[in-house]
């Protein structure tokens, strides 16, 4: 409460000089329409389909200790709460955002009537604070005696909180792209202090003989790229985007590969050690999915809400934090094939080699309805000019499953290379 | 970077149908003056006066052992780094926000030219975000084994910078009081979980034949004390403001008292781990320090930055997390004497007792250019009605005088009762 006026964002106009009658709050409110109401069956589908694998995989597939599984329960139960909390508190903020002149225009619907409405931005910090509250909470369920347990944890949480933060700064006041690159990398140093684990590689068996080792310290060259891990993870799924529904089922499809990937660690291995950092994993993991889910069925075609840069960084920080201290960064990095690919394909433009246009986005035909590729270096783009002009939901729909194939295939991969490879 | 055209916030308007000429970055940048520069005089004299002491206690009044001297200073380079770019950063975030229409109108100004400026508004989220950059990269310079150290240091973090996300949250979306309330109780559960101090309280020695104990064990009341401190101390540093310099100013009356508090309590003992707890709070109070007065040099009479809810909250949960983890937390309420004073009197206008405006300030006489108490139950209001009509300025430093006062009274109190009370 400090000695000033509040500015209202709708009342104030760039001339000082001819005040406008003021707004009230309520007249405000009336202008904004509400958003439309979530799309409940596409979730429902989603987590019918993805719970009844994951919880065969739990109860029945694999032998896991009553501790551990109650945790996962206890978790997956606050998880459940945090999707209905973050659905019911979407339209209340987009109210507030709206109100504060925090919207965008659908770029990839100009033209129609849908590409004049203004869509409120920036719904990222719902997730992200209905995240961080789960995740504090969950605090005093999880009976940890072990207080490296801790370390990890609220260093985890400092990470993800700081990248939230900066996501949002960033939203509201459009920070330059400079220092958006610097800030992941400072965000991410508190998990990099916290992480206890190997610097070592596994040569894989056939090299063995030629690099005379079968374990390769890489000290802090292993931190360094842990570090510039989370900055791409932060950053590639900022860049792969430009789609309703994208960035959240991205990031959907990707944190359910995780936590299947998990459960058969947890199963498979004997090691308490080894089963803890991908319970760890597990903890942080169902509540992004939950409060992303949430997200997505406002955010699925066509967007009632956008997400902005807190989510696609909030989103990106957590998978790093869980693909760090949970000890499988390399096969994270194997479900992020699309946005590696994207990230390749970005590379031109982003080093500033080719010429980077503000938005990179499909060309749309408001007569035909679809999307056509541009020659802009991104997996949208590319994937455009080989499948010819599609639809934006279909379009969407094609890239996820695309990710999902990317995720079986990280799966098929360790299948096979397991003895060969470690 | 997502499917949408970013509404710019100077050129949005109520009504869609009448589209204004788009204002270029350029012209917007241009019709927002620059801030005055800042006041480097009452800074240098402010730190001259405290360095001078607190430098004397450090290196000459109390023997302290090298490494603990060693990492202090190299917290105190850091901080004085960070007080640079702080000051650096203001005037860039000042163009940042005000683009986004975060600014407020000095009411205390009224009725003069200076009553009309623009002033940007929440500049404590430059603060914030140093701070927690400071913070991050001094783990790196502790070399203390002790992984104690870290849990306590990542809950830290992960409650502060959570209290700052919420803080500039509610600045940019004017969040309703109730949820206000109820978040930094959640934010300061990681702390509470990461508190491995005593939960027992000593007995006054001519009580203990009453009670018929020396230490009482509190439990999870101790707790419960530890979690309301956190939310009086975010709080009670909101609610002690409406003038210039008043909100930064009390905070570096507060900490200048923490940090020779800290110096002393390690100086006159010999456990080292008494020694840990006071170091650990000096670690993160001298960033605090450099980053508010690089603030109050732009936030001093006449403001020229506003310091928004996001610096109040991250001023009082930072301090509260110093108390709590530093195991003072009874001496930090000492310290907060005028802020315990002020929620008394405010107290039937917060309940809802008494009608409560949305301003509680002082009533402003522009002819004169003196404030005049009201019957708002707060301590610049309390201090008026006593006192006499001031100008903004020399109450700002009466109250922080006041303040000032009340630390001294604390050590007073802290060296007559040593032998009594403990």
């Amino acid at each position: 409460m400090a000695a000033r006026k509040r500015a209202s964002a709708t009342t104030a106009t760039p001339t000082e000089t001819k005040p406008n009658p003021p707004l009230t709050q309520e007249t405000t409110t009336q202008t904004d329409p509400p958003i439309s109401p979530p799309k409940k069956g596409l979730i429902f589908k989603l987590c019918l389909f993805f719970s009844i694998s994951y919880f065969y995989l739990l109860f029945q597939r694999y032998k896991i200790e009553q501790d551990l599984k109650r945790s996962i329960l206890i978790n997956a139960a606050l998880s459940v709460a945090g999707f209905f909390l973050t659905q019911r508190m979407i339209p209340v903020a987009s109210r507030y955002v709206l109100k504060r002149n925090l919207f965008g225009f659908d770029i990839n619907k100009k033209g129609t009537p849908q590409g004049t409405v203004k869509v409120p931005e920036s719904l990222g910090i719902v997730v992200g604070i209905v995240f961080l509250v789960l995740a504090i909470l969950f605090q005093y369920f999880n009976f940890t005696a072990d207080s490296n347990w801790l370390v990890e944890y609220n260093a985890a949480l400092a990470s993800i909180c700081f990248m939230i933060l900066l996501g949002f700064v960033d939203d509201v006041l459009d920070v330059p792209w400079r220092v958006k690159l610097l800030l992941p990398s400072i965000a991410a140093l508190p998990l990099l202090m916290a992480y206890a684990g190997h610097t070592t590689i596994i040569i894989p068996k056939p090299l063995v003989s030629f690099v005379g080792l079968e374990v390769l310290d890489l000290g802090c060259v292993y931190k360094l790229y842990m570090g510039l891990l989370a900055v791409f993870c932060t950053n590639s799924i900022n860049i792969h985007a430009g789609l309703n529904g994208l960035e959240v089922g991205q990031t959907v499809v990707i944190a359910s590969a995780i936590l299947i990937h998990n459960i058969m660690q947890i199963g498979a291995s004997s090691d308490p050690e080894y089963k803890q950092a991908h319970a760890f994993s597990i903890y942080l993991v169902q509540p992004l999915l939950a409060t992303s889910l949430a997200l997505l069925s406002y955010n699925w075609y066509p967007s009632s809400v956008f997400v902005g840069d807190t989510y696609t960084y909030f989103a990106g920080m957590t998978m790093a934090v869980v693909g760090i201290l949970g000890h499988y960064s390399e096969t994270l990095l194997i479900f992020f094939l699309p946005q590696v690919l994207n990230f390749l394909l970005s590379l031109p433009q982003l080093s500033g080699y080719v010429k980077c246009p503000r938005h990179r986005l499909p060309r749309f035909n408001p007569e035909t309805g679809l999307l056509t590729g541009t020659h802009d270096g991104t997996l949208v783009n590319f994937y455009l000019r080989i499948v010819g002009p599609k639809s934006e939901k279909s379009l969407c729909l094609h890239l996820l499953f695309v990710q999902a194939l990317g995720c079986c295939f990280c799966f098929m991969l360790r299948y096979f290379l397991a003895g060969w490879y470690k």
